[in-house]
């Protein structure tokens, strides 16, 4: 009898490195243990460290009094959902969205799996750039696909557009961008992005099969120092534009998001109708109705940019004045700080001891830095600096070469 | 260049002949440019016909106001949500199940693709029985598996285990069940599902390969004329159970649902693990937040069965009066009719020009029947009553021997 009682495929996705130490850092780790322990200092993951804004629980709450005898009934894309949602992305972006090139999914993860089943099968290659987002890598081989890995440029945080350039190959169907950038806080400016855009249509045409990017921007509206966000889409018709309002609200357990197409994308009607399908049999990946509802006036406001700037301030002057060599993000909720020391498990570790929790690069296939979320609260960084500057301090003395 | 610009896959889905006529039926149909006519009688879907009820809109707005600040966090499977679950099995059936056994899902579509990808690699074959649910193929078919369908047996609607045996082959990884049984309201008796058990481990055996059974039992709870529902899980240690909160209480826009697992499933830890990786990698198939905070609360009630069934009875008896051979169904929403002619296209296009919509067998790959859901209300049921009996009438004067 066949020992295993599961599929490969179950098995490959166990195997997925960044997966598991995610899975293994949020279930299995000490931070699992202290992470409701009031003392310590979680900079660990985009989640909330204050309560829900009375703005959002009121969005929820107006909806739930029903006003058809449907309300409650299978939705698939509501149209007044789609209507404020294409309205946000004009005022955000200079691509005139239609209503119905919105195509509503449960949040970020199944806008950029049906986005990737959608154009790609199994045994396509889709590239991205390390850092990345956790969650590509699974989503990738659950989808077939054959991750690609480039690194971003280490100094400037930009993409690597000719490291990805290099990267292509002719099983090439994908190129995932993330901008914003989780962990960086990096927005990719219209110059790289137009010569990716160059890049890709070259290599579509070399090809004889068109590379399709997917734009994965939860963080789109999350940008500081009033920085005009540019998306991919804005410069290149065969983008998926992938969106979740998770981040907008701090509030990632309510799942709504989107796959945006651009008006102008070549065989648009096709994708359209393969996306609807896939969001179907990817198993009903159409958002709650009570979440489509409240779409219109969760677009009418976000989590608070200023103070989230003003933590982001405050935090990157006091590391600097330690001695981290910490760049100030242009969006997103992180900082992704060069560790002092070579090896970033060694540090975070020692922060630990500290009370203070931040993600390895490890943890993102890059050691040697460490993400901090600005989503902690304020008290949690006050808190924090001192035992940053002793971290520091120690890995001075352990390692002066460091 | 390519012509496509989807993947081999979205077409492969979009072929899919049930999901097809579902699509064009709900999409682009009579049935859609009449759906919102009040002077309709709609017997199509199972979706409400009434106000939704004041207990669930409760349960749903008494778990807004936060009580934490990690309430509209990321969740992955609530313990509270857990508890609520299994002891709902446990009053249901005679298993022990402990809260660890229930993992959530966005309902029932992403139960049966999970536990599908979970088990069955591409190529493999799941077996299940005709009529079935429109899904079933779609969800196969963009998990990369091959359906194998064998019809119930046709007078009894009992399950047709000879068939399902006849269908093994070595390829063969899951067999679906579905009961209580949409469209035909049967319930599978102990007997059959004991026989089934047995076919299932002898050619487990044989196959040297474990033969998984989906029971995919969102009906579970509408149940008439106090029978006791049985489950396969009560015989088969190796079944997975779907379960969608969605009929229960005619909420499917709110998605709520999981897969409980037997606890003296073999390798049960493996498939735990599993389970959990693929919910994530499948797109975040976790439940909202709200909806698993609404859990406890919501396993404490459901639609009104006794009205369900007053409806059923007052049908069944007019229809047979009129010369229908429709059986009692022994639970969910569903009247499952032989047409009166044996072109049920023609039938239920005949009872469309009566105001009358109910789905064709066609659209069930089992042409002959035609499909009443009985959410429709007490008045599309008493203004039916005059078209069910013109149409008989007419088919009777059409073809005298049919």
């Amino acid at each position: 009898m066949d020992p295993s009682p599961v599929s490969r495929r179950s098995a490959r996705i166990r195997a997925v490195t960044p997966y598991r130490l995610l899975d293994q850092y949020y279930s299995h780790s000490e931070y699992t243990r202290r992470r409701d322990d009031p003392t310590i200092i979680d900079f660990a993951f985009g989640n909330p460290h204050e309560m829900p804004g009375s703005a959002y629980i009121a969005a929820l709450r107006e909806v739930l009094t029903p006003r058809d005898k449907d309300w409650f009934a299978y939705k698939q894309y509501l149209p007044r959902a789609q209507e404020a949602a294409a309205a946000g992305l004009r005022r955000l972006l200079d691509v005139p969205f239609e209503p119905e090139d919105v195509l509503l999914t449960t949040g970020g993860f199944s806008a950029i799996s049906v986005a990737m089943k959608s154009v790609a099968d199994p045994g396509d290659e889709v590239i991205y750039s390390l850092p990345p987002w956790f969650m590509y890598e699974g989503l990738a081989i659950e989808a077939g696909l054959v991750p690609v890995k480039v690194r971003i440029d280490p100094e400037t945080f930009d993409l690597d557009v000719d490291a990805i350039a290099a990267a292509i190959t002719p099983r090439t169907r994908i190129v995932i961008v993330n901008t914003p950038n989780n962990p960086t806080g990096r927005i990719y400016p219209p110059a790289t992005l137009k010569r990716l855009a160059s890049v890709l249509d070259e290599a579509s045409g070399r090809n004889g099969r068109r590379i399709y990017l997917i734009s994965d921007e939860p963080y789109n509206r999350i940008v500081f120092d009033g920085t005009r966000f540019h998306s991919p889409v804005e410069f290149y018709p065969y983008t998926l534009l992938a969106y979740s309002y998770g981040k907008t609200h701090l509030a990632p357990g309510q799942r709504i998001g989107y796959i945006a197409l651009p008006p102008s994308m070549p065989g648009r009607e096709t994708m359209w109708q393969a996306i609807k399908d896939m969001t179907f049999t990817v198993g009903w990946a159409f958002p709650n109705a009570v979440m489509q509802y409240a779409l219109p006036r969760l677009e009418q406001f976000s989590i608070d940019i200023g103070h989230l700037q003003r933590k982001r301030d405050l935090l990157v002057a006091a590391l600097r004045d330690m001695g981290y060599r910490v760049q100030p993000p242009e969006g997103t909720f992180y900082l992704w700080v060069p560790s002092p020391i070579p090896d970033d498990l060694a540090f975070t570790a020692q922060l630990a001891k500290q009370d203070i929790f931040v993600l390895p690069g490890d943890m993102f296939e890059v050691p040697g830095f460490f993400r901090i979320s600005l989503t902690a609260n304020d008290d949690m960084i006050e808190r924090s600096l001192a035992g940053f500057a002793a971290a520091i301090e120690r890995s001075a003395v352990a390692s002066p070469a460091g």
